[in-house]
């Protein structure tokens, strides 16, 4: 990214407004009387070839017609004649382009985008859209924009790729009372993208955290890039989770990898939070904007109401910061602060006769307590306190605890003084929210954020004894056949050249041969019939397990050969495979997909009923670090079975861990050739015992 | 309930203050100031034995004094007056006690607590509270509370349990613009108990709908009952769900059976709409006062911009009314309100270009259509329109559609324009919120509603084939043995007495007398150690499964009294119960709690790793109808497998929800015996063959 490059594009200090228009009510108007009213103090000029002032401003007819130098061009011309006015624009040396101008690959003109893209990058001009609402600052008093005003100031900043939102969200900052300080419309995202405005907002010194209101990614994995190495919080709503509308899935981990939970998976990675909803993103915003994270799980609640301390209770145990009891010396403490039936445990409640001495007491004494990693006040309006002098004694006992590194949430409950005060909180750094609930899922964000860049870790396993050209001959005899499915036992052999430990299995085609290899492997055996052209190979009878001798073998081949004719007397046979069986154990399954989003990824679950009726299964986009491995096999509902129930032994999951590893790598080293595959079941044993791959399936990319 | 009596406590004609006082900061003066202020047109009496005058109002030494006519007696006093108060009350033929004195079962003061009752029921008064804040009635002009003021007037009326929340939600519906009509604070619930009030609030012809916050029942059951019966939309908050101070359960059915599982279940049962949180139960209950059920799946989704269509069409899917596309005709005309690039599908995106006549033709034509149950419009503040003129335009076109029976929200999300516009539609009966995830999930709650109330059924099922007496000899006899367990064969004598399918099984005490049962009930057969004191009877090695001859069952017999004597010398053995072994099927559980609050409660899951792993349980309190049985079925996670995955035959689920009512029946005849039960495992069968008890277990009240 170039910085000053992007600098002119989003913090230009002057502008052209490419079609300035006379007329009232047109956007070009719009945009040059927004940048005059929100005290822009940078250059402006007006290009209008038939005009000579708009609003008190002298009009230029093309760019290169004005004589001082101009960082960043606001287009609101008609889309055909857009790619002129690059080349202009390019000549003239302006770094960046605003293009307003809808009509593009929204409407299916994806050619003429690409152009403009082409053309802007031969002049190393970055463009934000087309068909974008603009871009809005407070620190830099700009509104290159069509959206009426500026918004509330605030210290985060919001990348919308909704531009209608972006309006209406603007309007409801002053509404809430939560201020951004840059709104940025995405639009189209032909050339400037989710992450080169992550990386730049995470070095703009005037944005604390950073919002995403997210349709789709259009390159994932480089958003999952610049969110990893960001150094400010980022919160993304991401819209268009629900399965209407969406395409049908194709395979079997295909189906169940829908994107709202690799879009999950993706954040975690990258360590963005979530946010669930509109008001959501609102909420989280501000309190990441505003406060340190929660580093640890202690979280105490302060309350003056039994109610919303249970409800606060409630929330916490939801939104995963469980209350635990106030360690002795704690509570021994707060009894000062409340009457004899007051409680001290957590949520410690003062009671109704809470008053600004015993708020002031308990919240300095509990910040500054090590035991406690988070505060959460919760105040209920009361006849008798002010709410106002609650709000003051609160913010005073924070600031002569000394203490700053530890987050704080309010909650006021109440009516139009219980707002007045909650809006002196909020101006004086402390987020404070309607409802209890609220500001413990304020916390809660915090909680994430710290445990989020944790676990951020940029690094993929590399694993040994890869033979990556075995692998890619036997994709390329497939391919030979017209085929774009492998079978069983050529998937195996790609798996085994990236080390996963599978059952043994031969191709035979002969009994003797058979006879040969089951000797060689010992017994019991399995052959199964290996033809592309018989996918279900139980249905064609082509399966028999648990052979027990020679006899067997010899019987088993004639069978399975006979039922896959009758079943398809067409098909091509390429033999039956003969395989060693598996000893029982816990079965699991892993899988990939290739994302369009986010490319190469990987599923895990448990096996059978888990993943085919509860679809207990979970995401990771590859590359990842064991250590996300690890949390792939303990995040799954099912993750208690792998660590032993009644008594049983836990499961190998080290050596899950691991081919969870060398998978992503596989799938990383071929996401050329593969498009979707699975491991399924894995048997895994006790711990030491390790595991191994069953079945495999693996379908190519169409070439 | 006795009407005139709760008419007397709840909307009295005049009221006496009990312990007015002269002190501006005392209770006693502030409720008489606070029913003074609220214009209250009914004879207020302040009862004080040491002042003349207080307020410009006449006092009197007591009640007694009184010449006029006394509906109710509001008391302030401390706690130990009350007693001798409540007896002048009685004298003076008052009709209800609002007793807002503290200090009685809350501080531990129960039997305090109960002598007031007494005495109260003794006059046929009822007493709401102790510890109360008092009544408020906006339709009454009445706030006999230490309140502050009347809420804003709305047509829902509130019951909290909490007073210090009751005092905060009064205050902030001003800030919320939601009113209520009623807020009454329902404190120890001495007497008038949420049931009351449900009762009394569904007669009462100034509230439309009415909301609960609950902390706990105190007797859930008539809870149940006056809710079903209700004909007015109830919406419960209930707090108080987490685990954090929650007691340790004592058995396996009553470790899955949490307060929350059991609310919810209760909820369902009684029609009740749950509310998730604070800002919910505002949300639902404006909806609820103002807008008919929604009777039918189908959603339509009106949005002038595509961001708040998407996260509409995910909160739809998220809160259970996902959306389908519209039928051609409904997108054909719609099609005729936007420009070519809307979409008319569902969500129905009119685009930012949408002006006040693409609104009102759109949304008076789908209100209108037949296909559409329910409608949401969605509004995006945008710099052309005016949100003003959006809510009239949408209001009108609601009315000339002359649609009344299908209901609509809407939301906006925007400044402050698009505040006044949502009041405006407020004010006009339309419920509007300020993000569309609120607006769907109204709509959801109204779906909800029209079909909880469909599934709300009185009726228990009666099962014939009863030998109550021989369960009451079985259950006497163990305790005659100073047992409050049954063992294994007890209990399974208990489920037959009842007519619950169990494996034949019959206790013996000599190898011979094992081979007669066994070669009567013929083979495979499992054998069991009986005996009170092995409750584990495998770790004992007391369990011999799959026999399969006459030789198996004496050598089993040997070696499991052996082992039971070598695990427990001093074990009291009853002998070895000989059982058919049921063949293999779906294991499922059945079991039951007698819960503090509902009483007996019936638990169902899937067995095995579902419930000990998922906790995938689902309740009822008992009794309840098959259809209820037959929502249990469906409703746990695991239900596909009991309706048959991976071409499986379905399961008898028929025969499920069978014993299920058989076993609600049971619990509830043997309700003062049995606390806690399970059938577990109970094998199924494929449709038309039944099930089996295979394993039972009783635990007996303590008495």
């Amino acid at each position: 990214m170039n910085i000053e490059v992007m600098n002119g594009l989003l913090t230009p200090k002057s502008v052209a407004v490419v079609g300035a228009s006379t007329k009232p009510g047109k956007i070009g108007h719009t945009v040059l009387m927004n940048l005059i009213d929100s005290n822009y103090a940078g250059g402006i000029f007006p290009i209008n070839p038939k005009a000579e002032e708009i609003l008190g401003l002298k009009c230029y007819p093309s760019v290169l017609d004005v004589p001082d130098q101009i960082d960043s061009a606001i287009l609101t011309i008609p889309a055909k004649f857009v790619p002129d006015v690059v080349v202009q624009c390019g000549e003239k040396g302006i770094k960046g382009l605003n293009i307003i101008t809808s009509g593009f690959s929204e409407v299916g003109k994806q050619e003429l985008e690409h152009h403009i893209v082409e053309l802007a990058h031969q002049y190393g001009m970055r463009i934000l859209g087309p068909n974008i609402v603009g871009v809005l600052s407070n620190s830099d008093k700009f509104n290159g924009s069509f959206a009426p005003f500026l918004p509330l100031p605030g210290s985060g900043s919001l990348v919308s790729q909704s531009g209608a939102l972006l309006i209406g969200i603007d309007a409801a900052t002053y509404l809430r009372k939560v201020g951004f300080d840059k709104l940025i419309s995405i639009g189209n995202m032909s050339d400037v993208n989710f992450s080169d405005t992550i990386e730049w907002l995470d070095q703009d010194e005037n944005t604390t955290c950073i919002s995403l209101y997210i349709e789709g990614f259009k390159d994932g994995r480089k958003v999952i890039e610049a969110a990893r190495k960001a150094k400010k919080p980022i919160i993304g709503l991401k819209a268009g989770v629900s399965a209407h509308g969406a395409a049908a899935a194709a395979s079997h981990t295909g189906s169940l990898a829908g994107a709202a939970k690799i879009y999950k998976a993706a954040f975690r990675q990258a360590g963005i939070i979530e946010a669930e909803n509109l008001d959501n993103l609102f909420d989280r915003t501000l309190v990441l904007s505003l406060q340190p994270p929660m580093k640890g799980d202690n979280l105490l609640i302060i309350t003056n109401g039994g109610g919303v301390g249970v409800l606060g209770t409630d929330a916490a145990e939801k939104f995963g910061v469980p209350l635990k009891y106030a360690p002795e010396d704690i509570q021994a403490e707060l009894k000062k602060y409340m009457p004899p039936f007051g409680s001290a445990k957590n949520p410690v409640d003062l009671t109704g006769m809470a008053d600004t001495d015993w708020y002031y007491g308990s919240v300095k004494y509990a910040i500054a307590h090590p035991w406690v990693d988070g505060l959460v006040v919760l105040y209920c309006e009361t006849a008798m306190t002010d709410p106002q002098e609650i709000a003051q004694c609160i913010k005073r006992a924070i600031k002569d605890s000394g203490v700053k590194d530890k987050p704080v949430t309010i909650s006021y409950v109440g009516g139009e003084k219980s707002e007045k005060a909650m809006h002196w909180l909020l101006k004086n750094g402390i987020p404070a929210y309607g409802a209890p609930d609220l500001a413990i899922n304020a916390m809660a964000a915090l909680n994430e954020y710290a445990k989020i860049k944790e676990a951020v870790n940029d690094l993929g396993e590399d694993i040994d004894n890869v033979d990556k050209q075995k692998a890619l001959e036997i994709i390329k005899k497939a391919r030979a056949d017209g085929r774009n499915a492998l079978t069983e036992i050529e998937s195996k052999r790609v798996f085994e050249a990236y080390s996963l430990p599978v059952t043994r299995s031969e191709l035979t085609t002969t009994k003797d041969e058979a006879v040969e290899v089951a000797e060689k492997f010992g017994f019991p055996i399995v052959m199964k019939i290996v033809s592309p052209d018989i996918l279900h190979k139980s249905d064609a009878g082509g399966v028999v397990i648990d052979i027990q001798n020679v006899d067997g073998i010899r019987k088993a081949f004639n069978e399975i050969i006979t039922n896959a004719k009758t079943y398809n007397t067409k098909a091509n046979i390429h033999g039956v495979v003969v395989q060693e069986m598996a000893p029982w154990g816990t079965e699991v399954i892993i899988g990939s997909v290739n994302d369009r989003t986010f490319g190469p990824t990987v599923m895990f679950g448990l096996g059978g009923i888990f993943v085919e009726v509860l679809k207990d299964v979970t995401f990771r986009v590859a590359p990842f670090s064991k250590k996300q491995a690890r949390q792939m096999i303990s995040e799954i509902r099912g993750a208690p079975i792998l660590a032993g129930v009644r008594g049983e032994k836990p499961c190998d999951r080290e050596a899950i861990a691991n081919i969870i590893c060398k998978y992503a790598f596989m799938i990383i080293d071929l996401q050329d050739e593969i498009s979707e595959s699975d491991a399924n079941p894995v048997v895994v044993y006790e711990e030491g015992n390790g595991l191994k791959v069953v079945d495999a399936r693996i379908i190519l990319k169409k070439k």
